[in-house]
């Protein structure tokens, strides 16, 4: 179960229902691919078992960068699969070694994963990969990229391609093959994660829960508060809060028309960060609105053992707990502390990470991130921004 | 050699002048010890090395949280040294027995490492690893506290204690002991950190230059820049990132009076934030600065081969490149992007990943905090606001 409580007051209905509208809109239309996979994304599911039945691998290389990584890493790094995953998701020469180093190439498969299909950094390292191995067949090689894309036409004749819809985004592509894919071939159950997904699509979309609305609507038009901390309290959402981030900040960082709009997303992992950033949202300028993510069951039962040590005694009020209830005592005091702030917050409680609720809380957040991007007036879905750089790249190197 | 380039106007000379006497007042009066450090951090390397002689291991374990991992793990994953160091740095019941998994007791250093000497999570895991390992001995221990704190009245009996100043704050504390001793005996050469550190000490303070007061003025009297961006272009520097978002976060996020002040800090990795983070930069809001980190040599010398793919061509402006020169042509190339929208940005240029550059970025960071501390009227060396939280869990905690 999935449990999302606003500490801050509700909008009026009336605010809310022209936006629970378009957004219909937008799911009737069709023209905003993500919104569709959790219902198509099961077909997928029947090939790529056909693929793992062909070929014998113990690790996973996946080459993709931006939309084509941070989904699958922020999953994979959630459900701990049995076989693991590489990232080459950067295009950093001693990253690229180094990770390297301990691969084995015939029992290994390679993922190339473009989107587009010419994005430079993930060719140049498959380029790279190439003329390391030396490859004879293409038999442990994968590519994922749109149909009918430059990279599908090379890969075609060798190497197994599977697509991804169109009108998916890179960032909202992780239920499609961008992320079935490598998870399930790394041991998610991805079926699990495609229901999951579905039953928030049936809250939220179907049953009119208007939570998300809510929230978006209270980040959408709060004044002061342009900043949205994500406070994850597992270490094993660190790569979560990094999908978020690209999420929001791509997504939400638009020009609508001339004014600039957008909100900047941070992600904090609990309890650490409670030495680190939490000054800052105590006692810094209110411009932070915090949403925390907790866990019920932390999948591990260790315990502070009943030790006094002498002189140490001042501490042992935690002995005897569950390490997993003191990092929630540690969220809930926290929140507490933040709300005596007056600071908007807002929890999502999620029972365990399994697959369910990794899916569950993938398409949450997607559906939050168009519900703002619509409040605020602004195409949620390209990056306009980021092809300067590219087109400025592309003429330094080319007259190198 | 490191190259702080700033690309936006210089402030008059008056403005500066008057913060230059007072952060070498602060200097002189000997109140803020972590200026002194690289000075006298090379009176700890003698018994460093004596303890070395006198235990073997194969991997170190630090249990510290905040400042006393932070700037730790950014060091450690800098320079990748031989000895291996896994950082215990959160209560998170998953991540502790991940990480012990494949621990084994004989052949591993234990190093707690806690500055007050009673914060609840490093004594509670400490606490785990006693149970856990039963150790007869405790020679491969070492503690790491404050003079005189409890931690030390705890541990002098049995356990290797190393001191640090009281007057060296957690988070200013890489180049005390608790930077010093985990990273010297995993293989660092901490010496030649504190030479780097001492060059930046020389430059800035003694020599005058001026860079760091400008670069702190412009940040700390900027209208509508509140977010400063650390745009790293090396995988390896995530840590220090993260170390830097501590640094400025928990100094600079305060409050003056009944006023709020703060500046929030968001580290990126180039070029893979590329493409996740850079469109909000570049078109929402401008309230953010950009400091750009690169290296001249990535010490790695990969090229991408000269292969032309079928159908990818519009590729092959890559060809026969180093990869380190693929990504600091990315670097560049987001900088004139960036230029081009007048965002107020910085470069700081480092030869190579080596101590005696880390030990300058390192004091680097804390120099520009403490000037920008300075400028906003702040204490930057405390945290007064997350007491209310600690103090909420423990009444949480014992009343259970």
């Amino acid at each position: 179960m999935v449990i999302n409580e606003l500490k801050f007051s509700r909008s009026d209905i009336q605010n809310i229902s022209s936006y629970e509208r378009r957004m219909n809109d937008e799911l009737k239309e069709g023209e905003i691919g993500y919104y569709h996979l959790p219902d198509f994304g099961y077909e997928i599911l029947n090939e790529i078992s056909k693929f793992k039945n062909r070929t014998e691998f113990k690790k996973v290389v996946l080459i993709g960068v931006g939309g084509s990584s941070l989904g699958v890493k922020a999953v994979y790094e959630m459900l701990n699969p049995k076989i693991p995953l590489v990232f080459l998701d950067n295009i950093d020469p001693f990253d690229i070694e180094n990770k390297l180093k301990d691969i084995k190439f015939n029992e290994t498969l390679f993922i190339l994963s473009s989107k587009s299909g010419t994005t430079i950094e993930p060719i140049s390292i498959y380029k790279y990969i190439l003329g390391l191995y030396k490859p004879k067949t293409f038999e442990n090689f994968i590519v994922i990229t749109d149909i009918d894309s430059k990279l599908e036409a090379y890969a075609k004749q060798n190497i197994a391609v599977f697509n991804i819809p169109k009108n998916v985004g890179g960032r909202f592509s992780v239920l499609s093959a961008i992320g079935l894919v490598p998870l399930g071939l790394c041991g998610v159950d991805t079926k699990k994660m495609l229901d999951g997904a579905l039953s928030c699509k049936k809250q939220f979309l179907e049953e009119g829960d208007d939570t998300i609305l809510q929230k978006a609507y209270h980040y959408a038009t709060h004044k002061n508060a342009k900043i949205n901390v994500l406070f994850s309290y597992s270490t094993r959402l660190k790569s979560f809060n990094d999908w978020y981030v690209q999420l929001w900040a791509e997504s939400l960082g638009k020009k609508r028309g001339y004014k600039r709009v957008g909100l900047t997303p941070v992600g904090l992992i609990g309890s650490k960060d409670q030495h680190s950033f939490l000054q800052l949202i105590m006692e810094g300028v209110k411009d932070k609105t915090v949403t925390f993510i907790t866990l019920k069951d932390h999948s591990s039962a260790i315990l502070v053992p009943n030790l006094s040590l002498k002189n140490l005694e001042s501490c042992d009020f935690a002995n005897s707990l569950y390490m997993g209830d003191i990092i929630n005592a540690q969220a809930r005091s926290t929140m507490q502390a933040l709300l005596g702030e007056n600071i908007s917050i807002d929890t999502i409680s999620l029972d365990v990470l399994d697959e369910w609720h990794v899916g569950f809380l993938v398409y949450y957040y997607e559906l939050l991130t168009s519900a703002v991007g619509l409040m605020l007036g602004i195409n949620a879905y390209d990056q306009p921004g980021v092809e300067v750089g590219k087109r400025i790249l592309k003429n330094l190197l080319s007259n190198k």
